[in-house]
């Protein structure tokens, strides 16, 4: 058998413990299936009394994270503090420097500084790794990388957010709002104190800017992902979506179009029956659409302490078998330069939700905006007329592009007998 | 970069060509991300005049595929023939023997002799993969092997025939019978002119004891799969097990029970939201319990010349990227010697019917049967009673000891009233 292989870990919050007890608990049948040991031989945290469950006393302390970079007794450092820049981006790019191999659980620093990060890496001939800053335990980034290596992905989307994921499932079941469920969540740990990175989008964003470079092979361009959350998403919408024969979702989304590729994030009105819309609760979805292999489809828990951890020990024994794939799934170097689509020039059907004062005309009116901007309707739902009192005029509409059906709704949020913004959800009419 | 990897294909059926093709389209992306290039050397097939679409002529071309196994310009032995003897076993024995690493679609092969032919990869020192011998374009062999690698896998079960689950998935919609699906089903192609692999589970007990053996890093052991197919599953089965709030698959199921594993092959009513009853038509799915990820899901398409050659393109690029993982995810030598439980222990709930003519005292008896043999009752259905004429009683069961059930249903079936052979279905009631 090989030399063991060394282990540092920053960070032994819930996901830290939980690699040192997956390490721990299986430390047989890892060590056969790596053929050789993994131990840990150095960790870093903030507080050194804390239990963690698993013994730290033969393992060197350190009470700088950075320091793990200059232990000779490590081979590879885990980072799992978190942030996109600070000690995590330090830790990282001095762990690269000294040639020791890198595996880390944070989507913010692979999303922003992924590229840098991985041309130093293949500089120094180590490994950067990060299956667990996507969907938790779902090993996705393995399949795009490696399973699905042939390929070339036309289009992926994915639930990428357990928190959203479960406020959206919980907003159709029980027909509660926005707020009230994001506090129930809150109370009950599923969102954090300041949730607006999750229901913002932020947090997707990042995941599916990692995921892009991957399918698409070109280098990870955050900056470029349209990002829309779901706070003002409201019952009324998901009960017209289900009446439509969709559900609500939020979905990052990466295809090719054009010459380019778009890459958003935005809640979107998907087909009862698509196998996205069945991925429910905190659970993560990830729908691949490959050339030659059609989609593939990988669910799971996409957080939690056992999910990651799962995902983090992976990549250490990739490591520890000697493994060498490129950061991305094609070597830094020869990644492109994304040409991403503006969202502008994004072309798909809309949900269109006017609430409208039935005077005499103001249907023409809608009518003409349509057609002065080429906007084909599909379906209408108008509820029982009220006069005098507004009512939801509901709509879908065919392909459109994205510039044209904002015109198109902003000339009509200005009529006089429309009485509230419209509401615009995006359609993705996947065929299965 | 490294030298091209030389690749000899063995068969050029649909899939054979599909890889042909694959590796033709994509030939620069799959070099950038295999940082080399990979070249077909050389090909055996039957007619050698067919038009594959891709050209031949600078290919060695063999009539005799077990000549591969000689060709000192060929790295990677690519076995497309299938069955478990004959020209695809000496075929991979001679490559191995040759220290060539050997790719193969073939699960007959695997298996069969998976133990035998892991040893000599091992002593060889060469790569023997099968990604696309279990569910076609799905990288499930890769996310046990590796992705899930830290884990203790505790159950997985999957629909891992297409055939199958487009026969009970047209029979669920339309209401038809076996027998007239099946042969539209063969007059669509969906099915074999002899069925019988498919629709008598002996494919799916191949495929399931492949992913036993990566999960639990015990010896592949086909022969110890309980097998049982679709061909006696009726329409007013489907109907009942819908009102009972379940569907119903053909699974290939295996778990740990008592000291050992269960690996089963059976049809299954599963819950009507459960995930994998979601998985229809010819799509495979695959849920995996790791005891730290918990739950990941896996689908797509498990057959078809595209889905099966981005399988064997994976493994073909593993190679060129150096990964060298064990046959079974553990070194041949360290698997275990597979303790498998005997059906008749299985222990879960069941459905039964009963086709009874309704007669003083009948359901006096059954009760009795059921109370003599401990079992205990969780629901009964029974239709409008028409007096002399046989209606059909349903009922679940809660957990039983499958050699109970049996003896329980034989005990019943005896009765005067009870006029047809009882039907017996196994439930799976999984949280998910």
């Amino acid at each position: 058998m090989t030399q063991p292989l060394r282990i540092g870990i920053a960070g032994l919050g819930t996901v830290g413990a939980g690699v040192l007890a997956m390490l721990d608990t299986h430390r047989g049948a890892i060590a056969a299936r790596a053929s050789r040991d993994i131990k840990v031989t150095a960790v870093s945290a903030r507080d050194r009394s804390k239990d963690r469950g698993v013994p730290l006393d033969a393992m060197t302390w350190y009470d700088n994270a950075v320091d793990l970079a200059g232990d000779g007794e490590v081979d590879v450092v885990v980072e799992l503090i978190g942030g996109e820049d600070g000690i995590a981006k330090e830790l990282v790019d001095r762990s690269l420097s000294a040639a020791k191999h890198v595996v880390t659980a944070n989507k913010a620093l692979i999303a922003h500084h992924g590229q840098s990060l991985a041309l130093a890496a293949e500089e120094a001939g180590a490994v950067l790794a990060f299956e667990a800053a996507v969907a938790g335990g779902i090993p996705v980034v393995k399949a795009l990388r490696e399973g699905l290596v042939g390929n070339r992905i036309d289009k992926l989307f994915g639930i990428l957010n357990g928190t959203c994921n479960y406020i959206l499932t919980d907003m159709s079941q029980s027909g509660r709002a926005f707020d009230e469920v994001l506090r129930e969540a809150m109370d009950l740990g599923y969102a954090e104190a300041d949730p607006s990175f999750d229901v913002d989008g932020i947090d997707t964003a990042h995941k599916l800017a990692i995921l892009a470079s991957v399918a698409f092979a070109t280098e990870v361009d955050f900056d470029s992902v349209y990002i829309e959350g779901i706070r003002h998403l409201s019952p009324v919408d998901i009960e017209f979506a289900r009446r439509l024969g969709y559900g609500i979702k939020l979905l990052g989304v990466a295809n090719r179009a054009g010459d380019g590729i778009e890459q958003r994030v935005h809640p979107c009105m998907v087909p009862i029956n698509a196998p996205i819309n069945h991925v429910s609760g905190v659970f993560n979805g990830i729908v691949v659409e490959g050339d030659f292999v059609d989609d593939t489809i990988y669910e799971g828990r996409g957080a939690g302490a056992g999910p990651t951890a799962s995902a983090v020990v992976a990549d250490i024994v990739d490591i520890a078998r000697g493994q060498r794939v490129p950061t991305f799934g094609t070597p830094a170097k020869a990644l492109g330069r994304p040409a991403t689509l503006p969202m502008g020039r994004h072309i798909g059907p809309y949900y269109v939700r006017l609430m409208v004062v039935d005077k005499p005309g103001v249907f023409a009116d809608i009518a003409t905006s349509l057609k002065n901007h080429a906007v084909s309707m599909e379906q209408v739902l108008q509820q029982a007329r009220d006069p005098g009192e507004p009512v939801p005029v509901v709509m879908t509409v065919h392909d459109t592009e994205e510039d044209a059906m904002l015109r198109t709704v902003a000339e009509i949020a200005a009529l006089e007998a429309v009485v509230e913004p419209p509401v615009l959800i995006r359609i993705e009419n996947f065929l299965k």
